[in-house]
């Protein structure tokens, strides 16, 4: 038996969401390798392993799904939203390329997904419309004075700003900072998005202006999008239209 | 009747890349508007009216959508990729601003899609596995010199880089200009991903390092990842593997 891991995003989650090439992979596997609340979004069978994980383990739940391909497993690993952005894929290089050399005869594929912030970009509009940057507030993965760092040229681009984990367990300040950095440097009401657990039944969406922004409305489950200066508001009676249009300001000489 | 519009991405080309919702519907449509090569992705059916248009006219397309649904119909408008990513989302929202008051009360959705540069990174490892910036170089939808700065700034902040369209047939220039400009900035030879029509029978991938680059393995159906100065190349008997560590350097006081 040839083994084989697939790297694959379930995506937001709704299962509306999952692309058919996933829901495939997961039909054809013998293990199932993942963060619980992942692994409990797909449905069980008497034929698929299940290995969930703590959250905290990323490295270990990678080398745990490169062990189980190099074994004769079929394997898929399940991130949510896309797996390449933030999420398993980079750890399973990383432990790829420390791993045993017969690992990189393994047959791995990353199968992609609707990550967070297409979703909610979708609820909201089209804040991503234009150029955009897309940042990783979580703990642990690279100091405070990166994040400030790019936070400042982001802004300076002027790019729409994706944020994901705004409020990790171990840096809750982090989102603090990061949303007063933006309020002092930005100097405007450009709309800011707090999109919360979006296609669930938990789902919600905000849709403020940046000085009225709080680091409160954000959590674990929120993706936070911070428009660039030119993104604009369209009020509705069934609720606000976010989008940022295609074309920046083009000199008349140049258009 | 009640008309609706949804604002739909098809993925990079394979229907095993277009999600249920996105399916469902286009299969409750009567109207599916367009460009032609991707109205050209959903498959004939007797009680479907397709519109297909030409590249040149998003707006148009745009009000034609918004018209028909105001008008009744049940209208499927169709991206490649994510409607809201450098796709028809954003002209859909400067057509609405723009348009009678009446259609602030259509029921409008927009429905994600796996834009191509998760595809593409999927493809390539994970090249989008840190923080990252988007950048759309087609023509006319922005000044030369504000694209240079952009890429300035990305390089500064060491994002990997997502290059869309980079070479539209009206600046086919833009993109040897970016090339040169990033090769000049970043004087390593950090990893870049060519992916051409990924998940079609077109695909091709190639990894080259930047100073290798030149700007014609690019064209309208190339994207284009440059990493940051953290991305890494993984030797393999199957092909490289791109990946960009989750974390980025951390002083040892800060860990």
């Amino acid at each position: 038996m040839t083994g084989w891991l697939a790297v694959a995003g379930l995506g937001p989650g709704a299962e509306a969401l999952v692309t058919p090439e996933v829901t495939e992979a997961l039909a054809r596997a013998s293990d199932l390798v993942g963060y619980a609340p992942y692994v409990d979004r797909v449905a069980p069978r008497s034929d698929l392993l299940r290995h969930a994980s703590d959250n905290r383990v990323e490295l270990e739940r990678a080398r745990l799904a490169l062990e189980l391909a190099a074994a004769g497993r079929r394997v898929v690993l399940v991130s949510s939203g896309d797996p390449g952005v933030f999420a398993m894929a980079a750890a399973v290089f990383e432990a790829l390329e420390a791993g045993p050399a017969a690992w990189r005869g393994l047959d791995i594929r990353v199968l992609p997904g609707v990550t967070a912030m297409l979703a909610a970009a979708a609820r909201a509009g089209a804040p991503l419309g234009h150029d955009f940057c897309t940042l990783n507030l979580s703990d642990n993965l690279k100091p405070w004075s990166l994040i400030e760092t790019r936070l400042r040229l982001a802004v300076e681009a002027d790019f729409a700003i994706a944020l994901y984990n705004p409020r990790s367990q171990a840096r809750p300040e982090g989102f603090a900072r990061a949303l007063a950095l933006l309020q002092a440097i930005c100097r405007d009401a450009r709309p800011v998005i707090f999109a919360r657990a979006v296609s669930t039944g938990a789902e919600s969406l905000r849709v403020l202006r940046l000085p009225d922004a709080t680091p409160e409305l954000a959590d674990m489950r929120t993706l936070v999008i911070v428009g660039s200066s030119q993104t604009r508001v369209i009020d509705r009676p069934a609720g606000p239209l976010v989008y940022t249009p295609r074309s920046a300001a083009v000199p008349a000489e140049a258009s």
